[in-house]
């Protein structure tokens, strides 16, 4: 069944996790350009992260092609792009989604993300070619269906959406923005509303904010595509990451992002929470982004089981609510496997040094940012390759 | 060359990281029993991280035996030895660990670690029996040394010692205890002492306490060796959890454990200063345990790169100190891109209502606990196991 | 001069500080019915308060009728009321002022605050004729100006000015409300328009919320005021807790209300920087509330110091941003001697065990509250009143 | 009743609170230097703090003699020295004293703390003639008996006890030093031994840490005096702010001494929890020192009240409890009238850019610092002189 059938019959379809930070903690991405040549370099490592997903109860595989769209990979890993085509990588990330994919019961969703060619301006005929070019992979891999996702600028989704719908396939399209909306400024009920109009089946936000803001700002696109009287599916994948002390462009402006985000990470029964609340919202495709792991993902799906039931395969290994603790020789240990325990702690950092919330940099925020806001000049893509090409 | 040949000639040996953890939070272990049936289960799902460990940098690939004594596993997972026996579990750990090792440069470490018979104060015999069991597997499976991990009572390690000693290879000997000593008040370098009598060439401390307070544990025994005129190598394999407020019996007892420790995961950078401290205290096996993830170990070698001369595979995958992002399009996270911005860090929890640290949990300190007190009868083994039975 | 020609002048007039709360921890005002007795019964005290705030810069000084209308003596205190009587209150508080004004430079204020009968949902007429009463007593002692202030209800302040108006003295009206505006939902623009219209002079806030969010909410009075073309002078005596966690009534409902807010204390430099924002803003009457202290007082003159021209007089025994430091023994206390440190610095709490942020309570919102609401019935002035009795 | 005939009876003998702090909160002390010149500058200032900690339940008022030798005021303080006498000061301090002393059943105790001659490394005489001056007003103003209190080397204090023996008048003797011992290495226990031996009846802590700390040092001094066969009453009176983030030297090395020690002072709560514990180690003069108001002494009385029979004056303004707010309008407020309620209660920040913990500055620690020990030749009290006279 196609994930339009599953959806319309009142499924809760369960996504996938985050590939780039799992894979950068694996050894296998590097953060920064954040390109999925590992499809290409070791196949096994993406391989085994899709079937821990799989086996947490995932019933969409999305391909590990995030920023891999052509002027990505030869911007920001132009070394990449030196040895591996831009087409190898989408291919193998498509052949191995799939392979795990019949593994289990799970569809294949080809995704397409922002370009730098969108934010160097380049022209609309342009950036939708980028689009186009991997779309043309996933149709000779005969992906299950689209997901247009992580786009700042409603603009482009809409761009991305029509290319994609051109295939014939279900399109879903998530935008990585938070309740004040897109860049632009268009809010979360306008973004909605444009993307269904565009040809989205299925719409939502994914990445850049912690759970709670995200089904905050799913349930405000809900409300605008009421209120415009259009129907669609709602999607919800947020970080595994605690920010709520982020502005409007999410956790990238953070000082702790990438490598510091560690004591902000979710735990199994955060995710339990969010999994209930994003349903109770009405959101049916509830998945992850960044810094989901396989076991946040198992946490949704046992936190719905009741409404699916069923458990998955991973939940073999893992009691409800911790009641596996119910054998431990102490019995303070004991004494926690209970919900009520889980529910109510208030997890302690064992950081009395640092402190709970971070002001966001952004532009004349940061001092060190300062003078490097002399070198603005320096941002354009071109002078970024230039910047890496003295580098090296 | 062996283990001693590498640290008498002065190198710096890595370890890896912690398996239970990664492995429970991929699906493939269940946290209370903490079981490594996945050996036989999951093969490749063990085979993938001992990959991980080896690209970031491990030269000892431990086989995945921890808590796989016959009567562990009867005992906490017994559901497991009914379908898949001691022998079996051992033999695949060690298959597993041997295929990898070959893939680069890395030894094989046998690893045994305390059993339940001992805390059911059964005697010498019978436990040193139970080491004995799973030594013939390591010896059938001809690995390069051995390593006696995991102990809160030096008597059983002694006992574990004496037994390892025996096949000729050489031994290691780490426990579980912070700077107060063992569980019966036996000091850190008396601890040391009674190891290297036994036999081990190679002491330290694992599991239970962070990095700094595992180190200064170290640095404990090495003044209890050097004041009874012994010699030994020193080893150290912490958690990568922050645990400033944890008491004798160390993380178990704090009210995070198992579940909720996000919070307390280190970053990379926690860990170069890790290695750095530990290099700096004489150790020279460095190594992880619980919540070590890849890039922790990578850390490792990441940090003592200038005086092993070389970098690990992984890093192919990863800046020094952040330098990956001088390329991002955002000035302020360019900033970044240098060492003293991530060395000082204090990185914000998100969470401002949770604390910092946490009273630990103990005979009598929770309320919840003091119930179950009364149950204290039933944590013997015999009664545990009835408990497991009536459960199921 | 006036209060009105200060102001008008373009002069910066500064408030005073908090007396129930600095008399609480005094031990002369008791928590819970917060009335004003001392004045008959500690005169003393409260004329030493006073000096404290005229020599801390205090350009206005509030008589101390604070919760002093006949009612709120009736019912909070009766057990003041039996001894005391409403008059003898308010009378001695504007002696006590008057007195301790003649010692430099300073205004009377006669204060009206918000009453039981008002909440009680008594009619128009009872509650104007409370504010009467007590202005009788601030006609015949013939204090400088009038303030109406501490009002939830926009409504309430409105009859208060009303009555203060027809005295033919200038009247300031703040209301302890916060961005979202007045319990009815009436917004801060609004509001300031409707006391402006009422016949108020000054308009701003008081109480209930920190300063941060105190001028915030002044200036948005503003900005309703400039919308409907309405002039008024600003005013903003705010808290001197830290509390970006509270909810829309303000600290009451924070649990740390009243007997725990301690670590929410603001320090000088908050305060000088809280003066600084007011400034900014065009605030010109610029004082405290609850937990303001004498220094926290002087802090807005010395901020202020040079827009004013000079120091108060207890600058006397401080230094300019503690460069009263530069003499000390330790050359790292010494360090501490400049504007940058103090200005930076993030002041450890040194409670490890304790969150940053708390849930504020509410209907329904804690599980000790939901019993209580059983007993909502009893929350009307009649039956709290009964309640005392019986405890007595 | 003296002091001796008091707790030789086995009664609870109340201290009373910091001076220096408070007075600089209400503008009359300069901090930095820390002298008492408002004795001469601003009696009624001194004398309402004096009746406020009476009213509490003190029964010792000390003269607000500190820092006041010679030496110090010259050295400090010199501007106020050039015009009033070390001698005024002291004298006016007794008269204050023992004028509120009359108002109730309250002793009088004459004090004298550290001098910097000491610190400049002068010789005994004329250390001992500095505290010789000052016992001299002592004895005329008739106090009832002597403390000498504030020492960071117990060679000092013994000298200081020697001088204050010869008067025949009762001595207790406090260090304000930790579980560390003094500043040159001695141990709380032989402190408390060296004390007794010259001659103290009373003997233990105030100043420099919180109660927790205070209390276990007492502790010690208790163990080191029953070790040596010694009987000496035990004396308690530390700051109440919470610092277990301190070193060796206590709180003036935290970075937010002096101007940033609010989120860090106690509630009225922790404050029970320090008299209940210092009564069960066996205190039985307990007070406090910096930062401890009015009605943190009152909390010591209620805490002790059903051992002493009695409520001080002030309790007439405080429910026990919190029980006074029983009455409130809100139910949730209402739920808050109870024992557990405060007794549990975590009291957050408010501040969630804050750490909870700070590392102490101390030589070589800070970056600022290290500059500032290029010119530690200028830290002799000769050199701070000049320093001083620069300045101005």
């Amino acid at each position: 069944q196609g994930i339009l059938e599953r959806l319309d019959a009142g499924e809760i379809v369960i996504g996938d996790g985050g590939f780039v930070f799992a894979l950068e903690k694996r050894g296998y991405v590097k953060a920064g350009p954040w390109t999925p040549e590992a499809t290409v370099e070791h196949p096994e490592a993406v391989r085994q992260l899709h079937r821990e997903f799989l086996r947490a109860g995932s019933n969409v595989l999305q391909t590990f092609t995030f920023y891999a769209s052509e002027d990505k990979l030869e911007n920001r890993g132009n070394y990449v792009a030196e040895k591996i085509s831009c087409h190898k990588v989408n291919e193998a990330a498509c052949d191995i989604a799939r392979e795990v994919a019949n593994e289990g019961d799970a569809l294949v969703a080809g995704g397409v993300s922002q370009t730098p060619s969108y934010l160097s301006c380049k022209d609309k005929t342009e950036v939708k070619a980028a689009f186009q070019k991997q779309l043309e992979v996933f149709m000779k891999k005969n992906v299950d269906f689209l997901i247009a996702e992580y786009f700042e600028h409603v603009e482009e989704a809409v761009w991305a959406v029509e290319v994609l719908k051109e295939s014939g396939k279900p399109v879903a399209a998530t935008m990585c923005i938070g309740p004040e909306g897109d860049m632009h400024g268009v809010s979360p009920g306008q973004c909605a509303v444009q993307l269904v109009k565009a040809g989205a089946s299925i719409v939502g936000v994914n990445c850049h904010f912690d759970p709670e803001t995200c089904v905050e700002t799913v349930r405000l696109m809900k409300e605008g595509l009421q209120a415009a009287k259009l129907k669609a599916h709602l999607m919800c994948q947020p970080l595994a990451f605690h920010t709520p002390d982020c502005g409007k462009q999410g956790f990238i402006d953070l000082p702790e992002f990438p490598f510091g985000l560690e004591p902000r990470i979710a735990t199994r029964w955060d995710i339990q929470k969010y999994a209930r609340k994003a349903y109770d919202v009405g959101i049916r495709f509830i998945g992850g982004c960044c810094g989901f792991e396989p076991y946040h993902i198992r946490a949704i799906a046992e936190e719905l089981a009741p409404e699916r039931g069923f458990l998955p395969e991973a939940s073999e290994k893992h009691g409800n609510w911790g009641d596996n603790l119910s054998m431990h020789t102490k019995p303070w240990v004991r004494a926690r496997a209970r919900k009520e325990y889980w529910e109510n702690l208030k997890p302690a950092s064992g950081r009395p040094y640092c402190p709970c919330m971070s002001k966001p940099d952004g532009w004349g925020v940061t001092k060190g940012a300062k003078e490097l806001m002399q070198q603005k000049e320096a941002t354009t893509e071109q002078q970024l390759k230039e910047l890496f090409q003295k580098k090296k």
